[in-house]
């Protein structure tokens, strides 16, 4: 099974989608249905670890990669989820550089951060043959791997994006753009040219740093277009979404 | 709020469709999208009564009619489903005209059946108006509108159709397409002659008794088919499919 | 701690509640209040196993007597919540001896039923002393202790009462009131000379053999006409509703 | 349906209660009974934002309000609470002014705060018509409409009442007498002059702003008296508690 | 991944355990320590169908065969616990020739049974490729894979077991030496000769009906010694007893 | 039932577990097995405060103690376990001695701390005899007997592990050896000298103070090693890893 690290370094362009349901059922879809990875969103959602961890679970089952997108920075936020086999962290609203150092001291092993230790399932408890090269290699190995993605949705975040990109052991950036453009008074307004010199702001200077940047996509068309203008991977609508747009389509065609 | 059995006395002809997700946040979104009722399948989904009650709580609040689908008939089926407030039962696999007789015993108060009597949900636990007229004029009235609907999907219902159609307390009947078929021996293949001779049957027998037939259609070019053909209701797809192929289009677009 | 059989056989009169609202607080609550017994509704309520387990070991935990009244009659509706340790199973709607023969094959170890054998919690999964003088001393201790009883209900079990109680394992009978004054045709109407003598038959053939007749009460009052009466346990309202009532005071009075 | 802001403007006093059973079935008799709002605890209560989420649904079917009070100031407790519709949050332990900013922070959309924003269960998604008038307006009302409610219940924030109270964006002040008492070390003596001066205080000062007053009452005697001291509102006992005192008396009543 | 029924085909002696905990961790477990199948026990645990579809889901991720053991006969009971992925099922207590066939019309497709049809998990919801080669030909080898294996453990199936055994579609016989011994009043005594006499019954009748046999042993010694007798699968013990006696070790070890 | 603290001050040397299942079976397993305590492990597992609470409960029906290792230090992590009954809370991952202050704080009821009051499941909700001799002197028992204990495994917590456990309130240490030793960049080599060095030192130090250390011990031979060495509690292996090791046992001797 590939690592949605691994598609980034082949320059695969991945693309997901969010998962609001707190479904793995929906989960087990999104995957039948041909995504790279998921995330399943503890931001807005009614719902937490437990049906994350379903998820992720579902995921490993059927190939797909799971991401978790965490309500805030917390040491519980990131250890849980790693430690049950989430490929990734998303993290909204970020505002400065020491958070994001403290999301590396949360999510990644030392020396790069100071990430608890413990034989947990996404190493079969140390039964399997993950310590095989000792337990040095195991957790470089997975600071490699891991993915801390914070969002970049805040004035600030957006002002010192390149200060908080240069933080080692932060992998990307994903932008949300609906909050970035509440925060600079222009809601839902993308076409807006200090919107869109927003975004290739980002894209630049990430790029330069050599580290990948995630959009958010209403839909395929959009997705289509941010694939074009250099993102590296867009995450597409989301599953409530998504099947509640389809149904509005039947409804609307059976009634016609 | 209209009920599935006001719609149908109407002719309204309404749609619905599965939930196989057993999610309620799925349940709200098929009524934000504008379908008329559901059925939580509990035949053939890994979740049961729990989940039914969420879903059903779910279209109160939302204002569309929930109806379940029991895995088999029993007294706790029938009767702990309408206890929460399922406006209808659909029950698979019946052969035979007992069978339609134990639904009824299970499912209408007496003198129809003998349904055990308690305030539950359904008359806020009896604290409302729902006695307002008495428990004979409150039973009376739940007996009529509460929707009892086998299947017809074996050659043995099929056979006895007029038999089990005739029970008193019986509202109509459910085609399941595939199963039919698939006991025909003629497995999905719905353009056979001897398929349509089936359906023709059951729709012109429950029509002599003025009992709607609601039929199972996998797309909405299907749907509009079935009603053309003088369906009352037709139930398209359902949740995790209505997802899955929508995913499916859109992977293909992208990747396109 | 005393079991609700050891109460009965000293002639205390225990009392009891509903549970209906599916929560182990409110069944420790009760214990606290000081009520000897409760039964928790799997017939009308929409919950099931999970949250009758918990009651049970709640149950266990503040010294309060469990039963379950099950939905139906089969074999994993007794069997199973006897193996995690109530004390007694309520039977609604039987109707026939057959019935009652069912409930004791299903309830009680061999030579009386067929109970099947394991030892689960209800005996500490067999490694604390309860089978210290054998596995046929538990047994038949167990079928001494465990409560199986029917509800009389239906004009058919109130016609073969006699009968049914005779059957050897039944522990007594439970009147429910409302389902057996729907069934005569008077529902709710407690004082007609009919229903009277109903209950009075049912007092005097279960006395005559010597078995406990248990009913509901839907308030103190009733309640303690009924003790009066000469029943051996008396079922005092449930949890949702003697907290609504408290609720509907409060309003009233903070209101008026 | 009257949100509580709404009736804290008419000056109505809506009553409450707390919800420590975590169990939407008895927020449903909450509100049959009468109530104007319920405040689920999670300050001390074994569950989480699951029930708290079931409940908030249950009020929104039922017609009563439905407020949280989270355990701690996090931006998960308030942000992922007023997503699925609740209509306020009360927070436990506040002690000084910047707390106060953090809670509005996470509870109020730009311009007051920075409240993460996504279309979801409380404004149907999306899908409805919650944004006719744009998503500005949308947000503008929201903030309008969220009650931010700390508690006063330590000594630093009795001294700093003023300047917290005053902070743009919190709606009113919960007085939780019991802790109140225990910081002065005068613990539950509320008749004690120091205790009356306190609450004079805390009443004084928030009408000085034109903000409501909350206090809780173990009863319905006191809960009358708070009103006639000019309370805007009285948290009345909780569903646990009225239930276990209701069966004490059924109890003592029938054993007497 | 080897299917238990290719295992046994290939004269594997395949080794299992019961799961008693109900928890999929412990599923995983049993996976990671080497085991070719579990039985996921609901007939005498306080869990149901959401914790055997976890264990299910976890087995297929580990590479394990996911068996259940039902609580009693029913559509439901079968045909659920066959849709998200069970390789077989376990029945308890059957008695009859009646009750084997009743098995076999529930757990397989027409034309050995009537096993309702629908794309679930275990096909991919139909969007995979299981149906390549036609419904057909996908109801003939499901129909050749799913194990239906009664428990004999009545002195009824004893006395009949040869025509039990015969019926098509029944797999195989699984021996509950426990009930057994009880059913025979000799409640543990395995050394009986009647009781060796009944297994070896068993054995022969099932072999010459080319049908295996598996048997309940309750530590590994036992296991050994059933397999040198000719057993075709041993179910060592269970999860929740391994756990437990490995515990007593340590304290006894510790304490000593 | 004797409490953890007081087989401490005892000089008993208590013995317990880790529970990573989230299964009160497995806890009242470890009780049965003869265990002093467990510690429900939050900090590494996928799941939280309800599976807490239910083993919390399961430990007060068998009478052993429960014991909560949190995911991280907030008011919440430590007070809602408490209110459900812990009788002590593990902290990982402390740096510092605010750290262990602000755990105080939240542990601890004034003077000592600000632990927030109410009358919760621990102490029967108030209507027990919990307060006969007062609240004041109910805190005052609560906070003696209450354990709260940080683990020592970063090298900021060992450097100034004088000053930290010299907090009044803080009850003694737990050494997590695994995560000490990644910290000291010699991973899982607990026979270095300089490991050794640094238990000692710890051992020391909190003898000096009167203040117990518990250690972890991966199996039986450890666990007396270092009841040897003067530590003053071993937490031996866990439910699942006790639970696998045995299984692999049975797994390797019946394929030998
Ligand atoms: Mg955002
Ligand atoms: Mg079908
Ligand atoms: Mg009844
Ligand atoms: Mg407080
Ligand atoms: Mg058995
Ligand atoms: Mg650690």
């Amino acid at each position: 099974m590939k690592l949605i690290s691994d598609r980034l370094k082949n320059g695969e362009k991945p693309i997901g989608t969010f998962l609001n349901l707190g479904s793995q059922t929906a989960a087990e879809c999104v995957a039948i249905a041909g995504m790279d990875y998921f995330i399943v969103d503890l931001e807005h959602s009614p719902f937490g670890l437990a049906e994350a961890a379903d998820c992720i679970r579902m995921a490993k089952l059927k190939g797909i990669s799971p991401l978790i997108r965490i309500p805030e920075i917390s040491r519980a936020n990131i250890l849980k989820h790693l430690d049950v086999g989430a490929e990734g962290i998303i993290i909204p609203g970020l505002k400065t550089r020491e958070e994001a150092e403290k999301i590396v001291e949360y999510g990644k092993y030392t020396p790069l951060g100071s990430r608890g230790f413990c034989p947990t399932r996404v190493c079969e408890f140390g039964y399997g043959d993950a310590f095989a090269n000792g337990i040095l290699e195991y957790t470089r190995k997975t600071n490699e791997e891991t993915m801390l993605i914070p969002q970049c949705e805040t004035l600030e975040c957006l002002a010192d994006i390149e200060n908080i990109v240069s933080v080692e052991g932060i992998s990307g950036i994903f932008i949300g753009p609906f909050d970035l453009s509440l925060a600079m008074g222009i809601p839902a307004q993308f076409d807006r040219p200090e919107f869109k010199e927003a975004i290739t702001k980002v894209l630049t200077v990430c790029h330069e740093k050599n580290k990948p940047v995630f959009i958010f996509a209403p839909n395929k068309e959009t997705a289509r277009l941010r694939l074009e203008q250099g993102f590296d991977s867009v995450t597409v609508n989301g599953d409530l979404n998504v099947m509640t747009e389809a149904y509005m389509e039947i409804v609307k065609s059976i009634r016609a």
